[in-house]
């Protein structure tokens, strides 16, 4: 796939990085984030191969995605340091697909689409999440407070130029 | 936009709602939720219009999508009911872009991956957050009994089939 000229590109064996400050519109973690994670089947892999399915046919059924896309996404998704490749057979040659650290740290997010999908997108949901011995009833909140994040409670702190309300100027 | 045939047609002016058990792959809330969300752009006009800009030029400015296909993406936000167009002057006839409840439930989503992409797919980190009076360091907490969420302590509990390991029989 064809990288936009605002990726990093990365030599062989290291991640995928994004210069903020070189992203069209806002300098913005979560434009960097959905450059490398966002799409529908980038997403479903990292749910399945979380799920402990490696393969790329079990990733394929169980995500649905069109062969062709889903090659394309995972190799997306290896070059960016989400999923690593292990050789699992010699002859011939096999390898599948597991999470590395940064593919682990997806957790919230697809904990934070599934609430938003049960809410919202669902006509009914279609599995709930027992915690222990109870219904998970999740919220972000802070570590060092102890308070629930309300977003009227934060502030941005501006490390680079782009994060008024009016946005980046063009560069 | 075409929809693919598992989206439930909704009625104009109803928000579109996926039956789970329709998707390709498994019944799962976030396989929905991307479906109508899934995409850099949708997110990215979500975050806009959360900063409090709401014109289609500021949206398309602040996120750098091209101007077509963010207009057919808010179109599918709208009828996702993620979004609400409001009329702000007759003559000639403009409207804007508001959240609607779906869409200010979506700030999980956006801290998610914000917090991600900080951590894991920008060179630098941009923007920071204070929260009060300190920096935010959000987490998952379940509610019910105070404690971090982390995926060990979990359990599907599951309302349709699709949900073990193997996933969904061909339908």
């Amino acid at each position: 796939m064809c990288k936009p000229w605002w990726v990093t590109r990365a030599a062989p064996g290291i991640a995928t990085r994004i210069d903020p400050t070189r992203l069209p519109g806002r300098p913005c973690s979560v434009a960097a984030a959905l450059e490398l994670i966002g799409d529908r089947w980038s997403l479903l892999a990292v749910r399945e191969v979380a799920f402990g399915n490696h393969r790329f046919s079990e990733i394929a059924r169980n995500t649905g995605a069109p062969r062709d896309r889903l090659a394309a996404r995972l190799k997306m998704l290896v070059e960016a340091g989400v999923l690593e490749r292990r050789q699992y057979q010699q002859v011939p040659a096999r390898s599948d697909y597991h999470l590395t650290a940064a593919g682990r740290a997806l957790a919230p997010v697809l904990q934070a689409l599934r609430q938003w999908g049960d809410a919202w997108a669902v006509t009914a949901v279609p599995a709930s999440q027992l915690h222990h011995d109870h219904e998970l009833d999740a919220r972000w909140v802070c570590q060092t407070c102890g308070e629930a994040v309300r977003r009227r409670d934060l502030e941005q702190r501006t490390l680079v130029p782009g994060w008024d309300l009016v946005g980046p100027t063009i560069h």
